[in-house]
């Protein structure tokens, strides 16, 4: 089923039923008030919320149509946002591209980093311009949603803990990164507010593209009104499950944990990909110079997710950049 | 005033007003019904929660006997938990004691990291103990938990945003936090669960131990019974004013934002340490030798402060060391 949360005047929004084609929704507020608490719900509230789906798509049921400008991220907030870097080619270019090296354990132990989730962006909400040099940067990722995972819990048993899948883009600012990483306590100031999709879909929904704990679909970036890419996130080095295990190892994870993927990245240039970072270090290899620029108020970013019929699955992403009123320098 | 949460059926507990002697408490379901909903409250929620307060300290109100066992962290999750490292002689300790070096600009930007806020320890739970080599430590810090914070809030104007005071144990995996921040992402497996002290503390309700955005009073350590240290909390090189600009340069910060201080650390070295860490590398200097292990199943923590009239401000936190059911190796 395809769910997702409407803006309203509470921090959590409102939770709806999306139709299979993105067109028709239903509030359902004698279910559950919002995501949060159907993820803290999910035994009870998951087949009741599949019944409402199966009569929207079947049309015997009241709905109203979508305007995906109304929705917010499905969590607006979330009590843990923990963010892989499951695409080996992403990381061995960005640190080619900051002059660090790849972690000697790169292709054994997840690259996984604690971020801020206290308000997230919603899908078509501005992305906000503080300097030029803070380098700002997309990055199109896939995610999950978690029920609660008990600590300990190994790879080949985590399946049953993903609930949702959605889209993200991991605002990151490229100038800031190097500093703090430098510090030695990751990234804070370098990322901040995240964006997801409008609709975070069952993992059955996507039918046999789920497969593996990974979404074997191409994540579609266009930058500027114009084709950025088309990797295939399928191509993931550490699968979900496996970065579950990595979250898990001594602690609990709460319900309603999103874990993200890392930038979807593929060794093939030909596709193209999700983060301007990765495409200034190509022209650097390529030529010696990098010719894109970082964002700049009125730049716009487009993510979305397409099944093999050309059906958008997740909603669009569509942000732009907006000088902020807060300035430096 | 004095807030405390109990634990409840419900994750975010119950909120209650507790007596400036920690002795009695009322319970305040008309004014909201748990700590994070009064934060996002404040204007109106305060005045209320405060006119209990004083009918409590004035008999003139229905208490319950507090039992500080029945007491959640007063947030038991967060949507945002930010740890500074504010004192500079445990960085130089503590990075010492893995061989690494002080970052170049300790003195002019604060250490700080996302942490983990999905679920908290109460102040009296057990701390699970996973496996031997994961160097189990405690770290008694000093926190402020946040009103809404505006993005590019420059540290002369943070008072006004500052609404509790806590105490933490910041527990802490010191065999796995090398090999994590080598990776370059921060902490995330070497930083489980935290826990928080019985009681939050309005600013004003330390009178002039608060000022200029520290708390002036010794931060009290017990470890297995026996002292363990006092150093003052005073000593912070950035105060929380500086350590809330440091968070909020890039983005806003939520209602109910808790930043921690770092562990509580003195130069002056007859004050003790707040974490095991400090004083096994200072055996290591004066001796050559360690002779402190890490904590083991059995082993108890105390972290509490006073005022100067000896009146426990916080409630206290004991934790105690127990084998848990997931084991590694």
């Amino acid at each position: 089923m395809k769910l997702g949360t409407l803006k309203s005047n509470v921090k959590d929004g409102e939770l709806v039923v999306v139709s299979r084609d993105n067109k028709k929704a239903v509030r359902v507020p004698s279910l559950a008030q919002n995501l949060q608490q159907a993820l803290e719900n999910w035994t009870d509230c998951a087949p009741r919320l599949k019944e409402v789906y199966d009569q929207i798509n079947r049309n015997e049921i009241e709905t109203f149509d979508v305007n995906e400008e109304s929705f917010h991220s499905p969590l607006p907030r979330a009590y843990q946002w923990l963010d892989g870097s499951a695409y080996i080619r992403h990381i061995v270019l960005v640190r080619k591209a900051r002059g660090a090296e790849p972690p000697a354990n790169l292709k054994t132990t997840p690259l996984m980093y604690q971020g801020g989730s206290d308000q997230f962006l919603a899908p078509r909400d501005p992305v906000p311009h503080i300097a030029e040099n803070h380098g700002l940067d997309f990055e199109g990722e896939v995610a999950v949603i978690l029920d609660h995972v008990p600590m300990g819990t190994k790879a080949k048993d985590a399946e049953k803990y993903i609930r949702l899948i959605i889209l993200v883009n991991d605002v990151s600012l490229r100038g800031l990164i190097p500093g703090e990483l430098a510090m030695g306590f990751g990234f804070m100031q370098s990322k901040p507010s995240s964006a997801f999709s409008p609709f975070a879909l069952t993992p059955e929904e996507l039918g046999s593209a789920w497969k593996d704990g990974r979404v074997h679909l191409p994540l579609l970036s266009e930058y500027n009104g114009e084709w950025f890419g088309h990797p295939d996130a399928g191509d993931m080095h550490f699968s979900f499950h496996e970065l579950i295990e990595h979250a898990a190892r001594t602690r609990d994870l709460a319900a309603g944990t999103i874990i993200g993927s890392g930038t979807v990245s593929n060794e093939d240039e030909s596709k193209g990909s999700s983060c301007l970072a990765e495409k200034r270090m190509l022209e650097k290899i390529s030529s010696g110079e990098i010719t894109t620029p970082f964002m700049k108020p009125g730049d716009t970013i487009k993510i979305e997710m397409k099944d093999d019929q050309g059906q958008n699955l997740f909603g669009t992403l569509f942000q732009k950049v907006v000088q902020s009123e807060v300035t430096e320098g």
